[in-house]
C-alpha cells in the first residue's frame, strides 16, 4: 500500500463518487467544546463509503477478467457498493447474503442490478458456495477491507479531507474515523501522512467491540469476543485485517470506544443540527467527538460518518434520546 | 432585480455559505419515471436556503448602518438566517417572535447571537413593536422575501444550479421550487434565464395554499383564504410579493400543488434515499418530481429541497409512510 494508489483511485472515481462536503454546526462545537467538522460520506453514492473502495476495486481490475463479473459476501453497504460499481462498469455481480438478511437490503442490492444468492446460515458454508459460484463464472472476489485496491479507494476520503481542510486553514486535527476491519481508517491515515500529516486519524468503535483499539493498546491483532448483539452491526467484524493493522498501528492514535447511547445521542445531533441521515455504526465517530471531548487533543476535530442506512425504527429510537 | 445583482451576491457569500451539491439515487428516477437531481439547501448553514438572502441583504448593507444592527420578523428559517448573518458581520440582530413559537426555534435563534422580542398574538401588534424596537436603535428591517437583496441572496442557488447542471450536460429540465413568497423561487429563475435558459422553474406548494399557483394561472396576484393549518408551515405565506410575482409570471412554468401526505413521503423518501433530513414545507418539490410526474416535461427534474428544520415527531411521521 501507498499513497501513489490512493491519488491513482482517485483519479479512477473522478465524475463516478462524489466528494463529499465538510459540514459544521456551532451547537456541535458547543457541545464538544472544540471545533468539529463532519464529512458526511452517508452521501456517498449508495448511502455509504463502502462505494470507494468497490469502485476503486473494480475499476482497478483487468477489463478481461472484470468482464466476467465480480462476487462479494455482504448483508449491507459493501454489498451494494460493489453492486453499484459492477453495473456501472456493465458487467455481473453476484451477491452472497444470508437468506434471513434484511428484506430491504436484498431488494436495494437486487434492485442495482446484482444476482443476489442467499444461503441458510444454518446449514449452508458462504465460502463453499462462493468458491464454486467464482470457479465456475470465472467472478473475482472484492473483499470487504483486506484488499489493497479497497483500502485506496476508502483513501480518496481522506484526500478530500486534507484537500478540504487546508482550504479551511487547518494544519492540526483529529480525525476519527468509524472502524470495522480498518479498511476506511488505514486509507484515510495514509492519505493524510501523506498530504496533511498534521490530521492524525484516530479509530473509533463499539463498547465491547473494540478489537482495534485493544489490539493497537497491544501491539498486535486481539480478537472481538463476539460478533452479534450491538446496534452499530455494519463495523463490527472479527478483527483488524492483516493489511490494515500494520498501516493503523503505524499512523494512527489510540483506539476509542463508544456506547449504543452515545452513538443513538450522534445520530440525533447529526439530525437536528446537519440535517443529515446516520446509521448506529456511522455515527460511532461523531460520538466520539461529541462525548469523549478528554480523550482528544487539539482545537479542532474532523468527524467521518461513514454511512446513513438505517431503519427507520433504528432512526426513531435514535430520536426519542432529543 | 438583475443577474448581476444575484452574481455581487454570490461574491459576497463566497466562503461563507455552502455550495450545496446535486444527490441522486436510481430508486427515486424509477418512482419519478425520468432523472431526478435534488439541491438540498436543508444542508446550507442554519439547515436552510434562508441564510442566502439574509447573508446577502446584511453583507449589501452600507457599513455604518450595518454597525447599528437589523430587525427581522419570523419564527422560522429567516430568523435563524438572519441572527447568523448578523452574527457573521458582529452586528445586533433583533428577532421579533410569537411568545408562543416552539421553544427550540426560540432557543436555535438566541444561540445565534439574536436578541429575540417576544410579543402576545392576541394582544400586541408586533409591526408596532418592531418599528419602535427600529427607530430607537436605527436597526434595518430585513424582509423576508420582498427585498432585492433578498432575492438577490436566493438566487445563488440558482447560479449554481446552472452551473452543476450544465457540468453534468443537462441543458434542459424542470427545476422544482418550494414556494412561499417567491424569493427562492424569482432568484432561481432569474438566474436560470441568465446561464441555463433550458432550465424552467415551477414553483410548487401545499394543496389549499397555492396562492402562487392560482396567481399564476390569473396572471394577477391571489390570496390565500387561511395561513395556518398545514405542516408545510414554512412556506405558507399571504400572497406572492409584489417584487417577486412579476419574475414568476414572465419566467415560470404552471404551479404544482401537493399534498400533506405527498410531502410525507417525499421527507421518507429523501430519509431512505439521499440520506438528508426534508421538513415538510421543504420537501414538497421532492413530492411534485415524484408523485406529479403527469404534471411535468421532459426527461429530467430537479427539486430544490428548502429547508431540514423539522421536530422529531414530525419526521417521525413522515418515516411511518414508509
Amino acid at each position: 500500500m501507498n499513497i501513489e494508489m490512493i491519488e491513482a483511485a482517485a483519479l479512477r472515481l473522478q465524475g463516478h463518487a462524489r466528494h463529499t462536503p465538510l459540514l459544521s454546526s456551532p451547537f456541535l462545537d458547543e457541545i464538544a467544546g472544540r471545533r468539529v467538522l463532519v464529512k458526511p460520506e452517508c452521501l456517498q453514492l449508495t448511502g455509504s463509503f463502502k462505494f470507494r473502495g468497490a469502485l476503486s476495486a473494480v475499476s482497478a481490475l483487468d477489463p478481461k477478467v472484470r468482464a466476467r463479473g465480480v462476487i462479494a459476501f455482504s448483508s449491507g453497504n459493501h454489498a451494494q457498493g460493489v453492486a453499484l460499481a459492477a453495473q456501472m462498469h456493465g458487467v455481473p455481480a453476484v451477491i452472497i447474503m444470508p437468506a434471513d438478511a434484511p428484506a430491504l437490503k436484498l431488494a436495494n442490492t437486487a434492485a442495482l442490478g446484482a444476482e443476489v444468492v442467499t444461503y441458510d446460515r444454518a446449514t449452508e458454508d458462504r465460502d463453499e458456495i462462493g468458491a464454486r459460484l467464482a470457479a465456475e463464472r470465472g467472478l473475482t472476489l472484492i473483499r470487504p477491507f483486506d484488499e489493497p485496491q479497497v483500502i485506496a479507494g476508502q483513501g480518496t476520503a481522506g484526500l478530500e479531507i486534507a484537500r478540504d481542510a487546508k482550504a479551511l486553514g487547518i494544519e492540526r486535527a483529529e480525525v476519527l474515523v468509524c472502524c470495522g476491519g480498518g479498511g476506511l481508517s488505514s486509507g484515510v491515515a495514509l492519505a493524510c501522512a501523506a498530504h496533511a500529516p498534521g490530521l492524525r486519524v484516530r479509530t473509533v468503535e463499539p463498547e465491547g467491540f473494540d478489537d482495534v483499539k485493544r489490539s493497537l493498546a497491544a501491539g498486535e491483532i486481539r480478537r472481538n469476543p463476539a460478533l452479534t448483539g450491538n446496534i452499530c452491526d455494519a463495523i463490527v467484524t472479527p478483527q483488524p485485517g492483516d493489511l490494515t493493522f500494520p498501516i493503523l498501528k503505524e499512523l494512527c492514535g489510540p483506539g476509542i470506544a463508544v456506547s449504543e447511547h452515545e452513538a443513538l445521542a450522534a445520530m440525533a445531533q447529526a439530525f437536528l443540527r446537519l440535517k443529515i441521515v446516520a446509521e448506529p455504526g456511522g455515527a460511532v465517530s461523531l460520538a466520539a467527538a461529541l462525548y469523549h471531548a478528554d480523550e482528544l487533543e487539539g482545537d479542532t476535530v474532523i468527524a467521518l460518518i461513514s454511512g446513513g442506512n438505517v431503519d427507520p425504527e433504528m432512526f426513531s429510537r435514535a430520536l426519542a434520546t432529543l
